[in-house]
């Protein structure tokens, strides 16, 4: 697989070192768990800012993760495009997470040379079930120029 | 209005900074500026965790921006009920927002006895032009025990 | 506001008779009721094709209309492009329609150079009630070549 | 798997035509092509009215099959609920279906006693490429009375 993919784990994790500081890659709060051929893993060890009460990960925790882990797997399939952007996100929230972290697999189900769109799905670690599914919708610049 | 409001934008204040620590209500990051009837507009003085490079507000910003707006409006209507949980959201990013407060404005389009849904437009202070437009889903719970 | 669409409802409700032929605009079941800058009504005089049990308009059917509607409204605000295609479309359904028309209200939040996004108000015909809310999104081709 | 569901494909076949007669199951149409464990696959075999110029299925065709798709696997999985009702249907149009079928398959991602939310997956008959991506939400009528 490797072969198809433009940046590893460890580019991506370095390039949003640099591009998107206020990620705060640095601190494991995100942590890019693979890289694959148009998909990605990303993990959120979530802190006290991520949980409402109960210890239940926050829906806006969640769709933070969702995107970034579109992010990642477009990342992983272009190569470093620091002018992306979301289009659209839609997000199911399904059931409460466990405690501990949240890992969101992202599928790319399309990559156009302008749009590219992501399957997600949201797992606690060690379960099965899907704690909210979501699809994203991201605008690639054309020679380093969006013009949507 | 107020006869049609259950909580004013003082109540809800104050409602979120108990039971919502990590919201931070007290920082002045997320302000409430107005409640009425079905409605209600929520202030966001972004500070450098929800920018992207060149200043822009970022996406995730604005989703979480976009679903306290729909709790807000849904205490003003209902009343202080901390169990309500969105059940899904759908953003369309528009148009990078200028510099300052991003102000949104949720208006409830259905308010059921299980579901309600919320319109909720986001624009820069002082522009007409809508950055995001966002639609969400809460669940109300009844009798204080969410069966989904 | 004539001066700012660039096809009326007579012009557009020829476009469609002639390019998409199985729609059956002079069947009289979709209706082009006004075309005005960045926004659009389409009417639906629903048939038994339409129905559900009990009289209800059928969710497809008002996704249809909804879809319509976006379209009319590009077409007004960008001419004859036969080649724009829907990209995603969100909706939400709020209440039972009433007896009778259905009208859809759709008003371009986002005109873009690739992208147009509109914002559609489904309601019965004499009622103030949203009915169905939807968003969508379409990819308007360059130079007579959609390549997404 | 039988034993994990509570309708058969002919079952829902013969129900759909009693309930919705106006989907005309007896045309060969809509085809339920199987009913498994929290999931269901739906085939259009469409027809002209289902076509845009260039032999293209049309969009609503596409949101009529993945609503379809939706409820047939719903009802496999609760049984002859004729009241549930579709609250939100979120759709991306990928790539541009092959001639011939088109295949729906819907997986349950959840089921509660009173929200379902499935994924729908569509596919050109023989191939592998998605051509369109929807999530769909329906209310599940409780004592047979949705109050939602």
């Amino acid at each position: 697989m490797t072969a198809t993919i433009k940046m590893t784990a460890d580019d991506i994790t370095a390039f949003l070192t640099n591009e998107f500081p206020q990620i705060n890659m640095a601190s494991g709060t995100y942590v890019v768990d693979e890289v694959a051929h148009l998909a990605a893993t990303l993990r959120l060890n979530a802190n006290e800012h991520h949980l409402r009460p109960g210890g239940t990960i926050s829906g806006p925790a969640m769709m933070t993760l969702a995107d970034l882990a579109m992010y990642v797997a477009l990342l992983g399939a272009i190569g470093p495009v620091a002018l992306a952007v979301t289009t659209s996100l839609n997000i199911n929230f399904l059931r409460k997470p466990s405690p501990g972290a949240l890992l969101a697999h992202c599928r790319l189900i399309k990559l156009g040379k302008r749009l590219a769109v992501g399957d997600i799905a949201l797992r606690s670690e060690g379960s099965d079930a899907l704690v909210a599914h979501a699809t994203a919708t991201y605008a690639i610049p054309t020679e380093n120029n969006v013009v949507l």
